[in-house]
């Protein structure tokens, strides 16, 4: 560590961009720009310190290199030359500017102190050069509160009590000017109020903190260098880098630069701005800019900013100069800076600058922020520009970016601004808007008067489907990620929040009541489906963007890149012809159980009942004869729907026990049918009940227990597969069992499939129906026994959800009084259900595929639970070799863009 | 497969009993005691056909190999040299047995022809050998009836209506002929009266297959030696094998033996005998015999068999001559034979011999069947006698005849007879009979009457504990292996059946139904706890064998043979005491939540469920406190018991809303303590409820989020800790953390550990503490995250019942819907709660020991699940290297047995 110090400005620089870690982000860039030979833009010289140094600081009780200081001051002479002004000179002095940098942003998380330099010598100095006295002492009040915030309290630990803190007294000292002046605003406030302060401000801080504020200008930089290394282990930048997995280890740099004033005078100004438009992505210069202004003036929202350009104006600022009319000269030098920027950066870049007396600074370049819209349309028309190539267009989309596009969302600007009433779990994703109801009931009526309307349950149930079909979101106060809402509403892609504990629900009032407030049907709620929050009111929505070229452009340049196939969960063959114009190339998840969860006709789960409840081979076989045409016909229109594209059915999967009828009336009827008592009929039912049923008598179980039922299931789908061959039509059924723990299991229901295949290839006269029978792994001793599952599967489909439920032992229903605790106490850094658990149930996947393709080679292997749509678990399905992931088909284009992105990183 | 046929008898033999694959069980035994020169006991000449020719058979079609005959023949020839008579002889005729013989015993599985060679020609000449026409003419009959049945019928598979078979049609004529004397008995038929018999059986057969009975002695002998095989793969012995697991390759041997006959005279007799008595184990000669009779006789039952010497006269047989008086110099040559086979074979030998015409044949002889004291008995006295050593005494005894010696059990001769009534869940051990009662409250009362009662609930509930204390027996209609029946009575070591789903149970009119059948109030049943039978009436028991001498040598001597420690689950300091006494070398899991189980009073859990609907950490901390002393006093009497062993405690498990209470007048005075209403109490319950408690907020889950309830627990345990120290005595406490998925878990709990440990000591003022820090290892993610978790944990316990669980997605609570079948279909081929599933389940237990010793090279490693009181269990624990097992006190003797054997095997 012989160079500490690295210089920057003048066209040239110590560092470049690649030296982020030794120099932050901050300082490298700032390097890049001064530096490079393609930019050499007009930087406010400076230096930087090593992030190496903050590490030996903390290594040595907070003490430096002994070389430190000779570097430091090297580097300020080097400034000092350059800007034509000395640190500490009464006639022409330097200010500077002291920030944190490390090698990853942290934004707000650590301290910078500005106008280092200024003292009672230093300040005449710069009445004298800017020929302003007022800035010149606003500029000194502004150091005075900083540092001896930053400085003298903060990084001193000292600790205040709650409002007593030195900051907050100065300023109460600064309101009482103003309510003295009977002014409002800080800029009211003249020289003279300025100077008056300051007298004010500096006997109060030695009132505080018992020390002098300090007038020896290295006194001041050495010092706030120190506040920034501090700031470093400071509690809101610890727990930030807890969160974002940010080492400590790594520290930050600092970076000591000319403070450039905007504000002194009308020849001045201070601006941002995008190289192209972050809210759109056309590739159109956007910014703001205000004359006679500091940075923070932009930010503050005080003053209405000026349009840079005649494309930047709107509704507010329509009337103010653009800078290309004001500064003509200024505006064209932006002008090719941003060619320029683009090119290097080979991105949309977001700018600072300030103009000091017709002199432009660039205070900072950094990769622009921008919506989903506008990251689509860039990476796209970048791509078409030959500014990226493809690679890199398909990198530059984030699956979230995506995701937003895909559904409406509550106005981000609002929503950011706006306090959530209630946090639920966030099972259908997307913004909502409506009126609340309390039953499917009101929310058929109201939506018939053409009423948006948001119904509240405390659970839902099949009888509901209407109101839920109708309603723009489902909120429910109980019901995890699986209950009948959240599957309900995914497999729509509408909207829904279940599981709000918060929500004390009087379905007979028709009121619910929340942390002690209360609301009434018709009342406004929005919801945020994506996150889980529910707020108060209609929040005003951004509509998705699906019809979009770009899109689609991006999407199929994806597809060139990606390995895995995309398939899609759907149930019906209107979801698998919405899911193919996605672009899923095959159904990873058909459910033969979906129609029980509700279509219109309550009649195929009235059917499923009285075969639940049957008790002798016989009744049961009934019963199945009667369910046998609801479950075909969906079954034969979605396999011609795919037209020869695989079709993944997985026999009936629930425990029996979630169909057992709620409702008395429904009791009443069933009994009927079945010709036995309500107490019969309740004693059966009673039967069902489980303790545990996601561990109990469900999938394969049922199977095995009652074969005919698996035998119904098979038949409908051969013999819709039969039919559609007979007229001509391409079919490729694969047969799924579900909960499969031991080979044997699987053996028994083959044993099933083989009799029934032949006899419908008796029935119709055909020679062969294509098919292949498999299984799903979701139990974990299966993905241990897949080397013996794989001598009879030929397929493999991942359900990670019900792996995560019983690798962890957590219930998905039920992880609402423990994970959130989980999650911010960072037991758990993420939630196993949204992101595949690597370390845990990523090593059971590795088994279940390295085993299972070690008997079966060219075993076809896949993930079907809801991983199968979040990026990061697709990317992991990429990794560990996975076909194919199935996700909902409103998800599809985010697993096309996560594929593409899996395979691009896996090959660098 | 040069040699196919081995000969026996004269003082000679071609093979010997190491050659049990080729020859069989029978045949190498024959050869054994023929020809061993240790032996060489009078054994009728025969010789033996090999597996190889079964399996030969059976590869080509059902033909021998060419070579064959002429062997038969060849030996068939030295027999007659032995024996002087011919086969087929007029004069003097061969008659021979053929029977099957496989490697392994098929008890009553295959098939077996006597008197063969008997034809209208030889059976003159046995008329005048013998001077009996009674007999022969008996015989004859004999062999008409099994010949037409198993070779005529049977092995040509000739199928016939139910009752309509050649057998039955005989027997009929049989039992016709004896109405028409107007005797009952078969020997009441004389001679003329078998020999007209005989006569209606040829025709019979003749008529009913179509096929005369074959006059030719050879037809009879290779058509016999061909029926033998074929019963190799009859319907009984195959399914036979399927469950004990024998290879259909291995084949039968045949072995064809001169036939003896003890029913020719008072000079002739038979008998059966033990060389020690199989009840008891006593050193004595123990057996009985018939004069004048053959085997079949002596087994039939119709005759009192004579006892065999003064020591085996009982009630019935007292006023019979022995055989040590009738025949005093056979009596000493079948003593000196005794003396011989033990010392040759080491162990007990059941004999069967016959006598004819003053000359002792031996028939056979084999390891002797014992009772459970016998078998002990037998081990220790064998062990003093040196005729074994401690290896071989220790292997001699199974654990389910130790099982059998600790409880009393339902006397097995009558059980065996007996139908059961129903079927359940084995949840206690041992028999038990009693009256039926449907409330806890009866059960008091009547046992106030000393009435002995069953305890017939539909679930039983902490409200129930007195009326189950009381109980002779347990009897539950749901509820699994882990309810709360079924955890209560495993601690008590009480009889219990639960979730014996065919009680429909009708506690008003105090009646329960079983299959139609109804029950009252009174009625007597008695359960057989071990296998979950449940038997209408008072069935007799036989009383535990527990004080015993020769189990305490027994035990000690597996003690010095075995590696892994015995621990014993406890939770007070009586179980505590009672387990040290069965040689627990420390406790392996002592529940904190023990006494919500129930003990004699409500207090404590009216106090936690008082804590169980706090809503605020106030109230919860109150509750806490008076929760306290409960916990602890429980907890320092347990240290105090086991002195300085160690004491492995759990912090509390179960998820909380098992202890939510169910009865109004509960509710009541629970709110009114609370000072909340009823609808709130209401209200905070409902919240508790679970969809999957198993999986739900239980454990360190409980501890995450109620950090305060980890403290009151540990608290409790190292303030006893401190207070017995300072009172000079020595603990081991090992603080176990349950339900752990992830380090981040333990290293919060191990915060509280720390911080509460410095507080103990500082109060105590004392320095140290010694304990450990360990973890539960239940979830399969802990397994596989063991290297992570070792780093925190000092001990890992394996709690193979959720680990079971959760690895096969079985909740124990609902697998009654589908495990019988699973078993019954051979899908599973033991209960995995039984029996640790070694393939699936197993393999994450050898990750958790590879991964945490890899970090912790020192990890002591044991398991607490059920399964550390099973053998095949301890087997696989000591295998994988784990340090101990704990199980139930009842079963540490059964696991200081299987440990020994455990090790033992090992070495092998």
């Amino acid at each position: 560590m012989s160079r500490m110090v690295y210089f920057f400005g003048g066209g040239k620089a110590d560092g470049k961009a690649s030296m982020k870690n030794l120099l932050g982000g901050k300082g490298a860039n700032l390097a890049e720009m001064a530096g490079h030979k393609d930019l050499k833009l007009p930087v406010p010289p400076g230096f930087t310190i090593t992030t190496e140094v903050c590490t030996y600081y903390y290594k040595n009780k907070n003490k430096y290199p002994k070389a430190l200081k000779e570097q430091v001051e090297k580097n300020l002479k080097k400034i000092e030359a350059l800007m034509g002004r000395n640190f500490g000179d009464a006639d022409n002095p330097l200010l500077v500017s002291v920030r944190s940098g490390a090698r990853k942003s942290m934004p707000g998380m650590m301290e910078t102190v500005l106008n280092v330099g200024l003292t009672e010598r230093t300040l005449k100095g710069l009445i004298k050069i800017t020929q302003n006295e007022r800035f010149a002492y606003d500029s000194y009040r502004r150091l005075i509160m900083m540092y001896s915030d930053v400085v003298m309290e903060k990084a001193a630990g000292i600790e205040s009590e709650e409002g007593m803190g030195v900051r907050k007294q100065l300023e109460r000292l600064m309101s009482e000017a103003k309510k003295r002046k009977g002014v409002t605003n800080d800029t009211e406030l003249d020289a003279q109020d300025l100077k008056k302060l300051c007298v004010k401000f500096k006997n109060k801080v030695k009132e505080v903190l018992n020390k002098d504020f300090p007038d020896d200008p290295y006194e001041q930089l050495w010092n706030a260098i120190g506040a920034v290394f501090s700031s470093w282990k400071g509690k809101r930048a610890v727990s930030y880098r807890r969160i974002e997995n940010i080492p400590d280890e790594w520290g930050t740099a600092v970076n000591v630069q000319t403070m450039v004033f905007g504000n002194i005078g009308d020849d001045s100004a201070t601006g941002v701005a995008f190289t192209r438009n972050p809210a759109n992505g056309e590739n159109k210069f956007y910014g703001e800019y205000l004359v006679n202004a500091q940075g923070e003036d932009v930010v503050a929202g005080i003053r209405t900013p000026a349009p840079l350009n005649a494309y930047s104006t709107n509704e507010q600022n329509g009337n103010l100069p653009t800078l290309e009319k004001s500064m003509p000269k200024l505006y064209r030098q932006l002008c090719g800076i941003r060619g320029g920027l683009e090119k290097h950066y080979h991105d949309m870049q977001d700018i600072e600058f300030t103009i000091e007396k017709d002199k432009l600074y660039m205070l900072q370049t950094r990769v622009g922020k921008r919506n989903g819209i506008a990251a689509v349309k860039m990476a796209v028309s970048m791509l078409k520009e030959k500014l990226i190539d493809k690679k890199v267009a398909v990198m530059r989309v984030t699956p979230e970016q995506l995701d937003e596009l895909l559904h409406p969302i509550i106005d981000p600007k609002v929503e950011l601004k706006t306090r959530p009433l209630a946090k639920g779990l966030p099972a259908g994703p997307g913004g909502a808007t409506g009126q609340i109801v309390f039953s499917a009931e009101e929310a058929v009526e109201w939506s018939k008067d053409k009423k948006p309307v948001i119904l509240l349950r405390e659970e839902t149930n099949p009888e509901d489907v209407e109101g839920m079909r109708v309603a723009q979101a489902i909120l429910t106060a109980r019901g995890g990620m699986t209950s009948h809402a959240a599957l309900v509403a995914r497999g729509w892609g509408k909207c829904c929040i279940v599981g709000c504990g918060s929500l004390l629900i009087d379905p007979v009032k028709k009121e619910v009541s929340i942390d002690g407030r209360t609301f009434k049907k018709g009342d406004w709620f929005s919801l945020n489906g994506t996150r889980g929050y529910v707020y108060e009111g209609q929040l005003p929505m951004l509509q998705s963007g699906q019809q979009n070229e770009s899109l689609d452009a991006l999407l199929k340049t994806c597809d060139s890149l990606r390995r895995l196939k995309i398939r899609t969960n759907a149930d019906t063959p209107q979801d698998a012809l919405r899911a193919r114009q996605f672009g899923a190339e095959g159904i990873g998840l058909f459910r033969t159980e979906h129609m029980f969860y509700g279509k219109g006709s309550e009649e195929p789960l009235f059917k499923l009942r009285k075969m639940i409840v049957s008790k002798t081979v016989d009744e049961r076989k009934t019963a199945l004869d009667e369910l046998y045409k609801h479950v075909k016909s969906d079954i034969k229109g979605t396999l011609e729907a795919m037209d020869g594209l695989p079709v993944t059915i997985r026999l009936i999967d629930p425990p029996l026990h979630e169909f057992v009828p709620h409702q008395a009336s429904g009791m009443d009827s069933l009994a009927r049918s079945l010709g036995i008592s309500i107490e019969e009929l309740e004693k059966r039912a009673a039967n069902l009940r489980e303790t545990n049923p996601m561990m109990g008598h469900r999938g394969v179980r049922l199977g095995i227990t009652y074969p005919e039922v698996t035998e119904m299931q098979i038949r409908a789908v051969l013999e819709s597969a039969a039919e559609l061959i007979k007229s001509g039509k391409k079919v490729l059924p694969e047969i799924m069992i579900p909960v499969v723990c031991d080979k044997n299991e699987l053996i028994k229901q083959k044993e099933i499939m083989d009799k029934v295949y032949s006899e419908v290839l008796k029935k119709y006269n055909i020679k062969k129906i294509p098919y292949l029978f498999g299984t799903m792994m979701e139990i974990p001793r299966a993905t241990l026994l897949a080397g013996d599952i794989a001598q009879v599967a030929e397929f493999f489909s991942f359900g990670t959800n019900d792996l995560t439920q019983m690798g962890f032992g957590f219930s998905r229903d039920d992880i609402g009084g423990f994970l959130p605790e989980y999650l911010k106490e960072n037991i758990l850094f993420a939630d196993p259900f949204q992101t595949i658990d690597q370390d845990g149930i990523g090593e059971l996947i590795k088994f279940g595929i390295q085993r299972g393709r070690k008997t079966r080679k060219k075993l076809k292997i896949g993930i079907c639970g809801e991983h199968g749509g979040e990026p990061k678990s697709i990317e992991f399905c990429h990794k560990v070799g996975m076909d194919y992931v199935s996700c909902s088909p409103f998800r599809v284009p985010i697993a096309r863009l996560a594929a593409a992105q899996a395979a691009l990183k896996d090959k660098k």
